[in-house]
């Protein structure tokens, strides 16, 4: 098998220089505090609201981002001086973290916080700033090493290259473990160097993960295999999109046949509201492949009736400008016309490979097309 | 670093024997319904009964098991031919699974029955069955190839060998990738070969397995690292056993201050009344350093009230024969005095790195005395 670099030098930024950038941003910010003070005047923060009525859909980005709206936080300003402070504090510590290239997590972030006796009332308070940084600095908070608790996996031949400390320079190929290897921060910002595959499929279990490796889907159809489990995690979403973008790779995603897999796909896609401010945590190029609500019928699935819940989660989506149209729009319409949904082991009714080995082969033919 | 070869031969069995061993109990529970019938008597199952009257705390094995009674289920008695006949064609599927060597999960043979028109009203129905083959056969269901879905991961000089196909023989040190190795089948199965470590901690959180890799712990302890993901996960437990019995290392447990971290460690430690007629989930020898109640008070650790909940199953708990003696009944009397509970990520307060510098070593200390 040949082996192909993948690499586009022009598209993509070593991580070192991205580290770089982030902390020239939080330098700048600070510099303008220090130039505020110098002029008398009250030092303050400019950030992009994040209120409802300032999130739009863009439909050429294709997902949701910030409107121009944006709030203040001036230290004139008693009611704000809190906040304000808390701002100042966490851009300082951020800028320790990252200079320090220590990991963190929110709650982490949270606890320290006291070493410095500036006050949150609870962890959602300091959630929220760290947020509002995002929004300030246009970088995702992981950038800053403020990584997600939760734990994907990944599993496929591809080469990267750790940066973190103790691993700088270290090279590893994902292909020989084959119960996955986790996506944490040391491979969320390890340079990816080059791989044979050609799609990645992003599923939504770990059973299926492991069917998957097991009938080697990755070597008969070069490919690299993502375990989301369940909802994909911000550092497993930032990956997709690396892979996508830095090596041109196709991203599929492979869900149970109900709404909230629909949705699973589309968050992929796209991202959620709440993290308009951000354009690192989307991959508007993914397909969903499946398992669709037509697959039900075509492939005559056993199924789970849908909950009130479920259906009433139907009818919230159609709303969604993201569900206007094409498979995203037909599907939902056909689930709540069979008011039924499968899981991704329904296939195992025609035995435990016939996914692998009849199902997958035309859906990934058809995401070439889609 | 003198690098140790841990393994004692004669407490350990290879996997691939234990597969001939399910094999042939399997086997023999299938010939034994050839011959009631060639007897011309009804064939039955006798199922050690795994009800609540059933279940005693065994003070030697420091476990729950099973007492004496049993339940049958005869094919002469027309209201036990429904779960006859499931837990027949389960033998077969499972017969099939091992010969095979598929992984499947639980949801996967609820879907499988279909292939065969054995019916199951629903997954609980079928997930009770494959406990009852469980019982029948005194195997956990892993050994015929019914894995758990989550997934936690593992960090450390680890060598093993693994034994699921297309990767039998090849080779793999857990120490390269500091995300982690996810634990799945092809880990739980493999041959541990050999390590340098001398202890195992098992942590409860994702972002703390992270900085105790970023601060390599795992050099400067001679450890290896696994990160439970909350309660620790059936493969997981089983790995931990296989840590302890195969390459006798002491396995300490890392978790929350509070109630439900004290059960986290209990779990791994002497397993859940529900898996009584199961040896292959505990690690009697299992010690929980931390976070207890007691360094709650000793550290000033920043708090959070306990809960009504909380407060409930700490009184729950007193009940339990597990919780009557030593630290775990000291602890819960504390906790219901202070009535505040700890995270791990608590010490940050003092730093991000306290918990690895200053919290850690003592209590490695201690553990050798516990």
């Amino acid at each position: 098998m040949q082996r192909r670099q993948r690499l586009k030098q022009s598209e993509k930024k070593k991580y070192q220089d991205k580290q770089v950038d982030v902390l020239e941003v939080l330098r700048e910010h600070g510099a303008k505090i220090y130039r505020d003070l110098e002029d008398g005047q009250f030092p303050k923060f400019s950030i992009p609201s994040r209120s409802v009525s300032n999130i739009v859909y863009d439909k050429r980005l294709r997902q949701y981002i910030l409107g121009s709206a944006a709030t203040q936080r001036n230290s004139r300003n008693s009611s704000q001086l809190r906040s304000f402070t808390q701002l100042i504090w966490l851009a300082f510590f951020a800028n320790r973290l990252t200079q320090e290239k220590k990991s963190s997590t929110l709650r982490d972030v949270y606890y320290s916080s006291q070493a410095f006796a500036v006050e949150f009332d609870d962890q959602s308070e300091s959630d929220n700033i760290i947020v509002d940084l995002e929004a300030v600095t246009s970088k995702p908070r992981e950038d800053f090493h403020i990584f997600p608790e939760e734990r994907s996996s990944i599993f496929g031949d591809l080469d990267i290259e750790y940066t973190i400390p103790g691993y700088e320079g270290k090279k590893m190929n994902l292909s020989n473990h084959p119960d996955g290897y986790s996506i944490g921060p040391s491979l969320t910002t390890a340079e990816l160097v080059d791989t044979s595959a050609e799609i990645v499929i992003a599923i939504e279990k770990g059973g299926l993960f492991t069917r998957f490796v097991e009938e080697q889907v990755d070597k008969k159809f070069k490919s690299i295999i993502i375990n989301t489990g369940g909802q994909a995690p911000r550092s497993t979403r930032t990956l997709l999109k690396r892979l996508h973008d830095e090596l041109s790779l196709p991203i599929i995603v492979l869900t149970d046949g109900d709404v909230y897999g629909e949705h699973i796909a589309m968050v992929i896609k796209s991202g959620s509201a709440n993290a308009a401010h951000l354009r690192e945590l989307t991959v508007p190029d993914a397909k969903w492949v499946g398992v669709w609500a037509t697959d039900i019928e075509k492939y005559n699935l056993p199924t789970i009736p849908m909950t009130e819940s479920d259906i009433k989660r139907c009818h919230d989506l159609k709303k969604d400008p993201r569900y206007e149209s094409g498979i995203w729009k037909k599907e939902l319409e056909v689930f709540l016309r069979i008011k039924r949904k499968a899981e991704l082991e329904a296939f195992s009714k025609y035995g435990l490979t016939n996914i692998t080995d009849k199902y997958l082969p035309p859906k990934l033919e058809l995401a070439k097309s889609l």
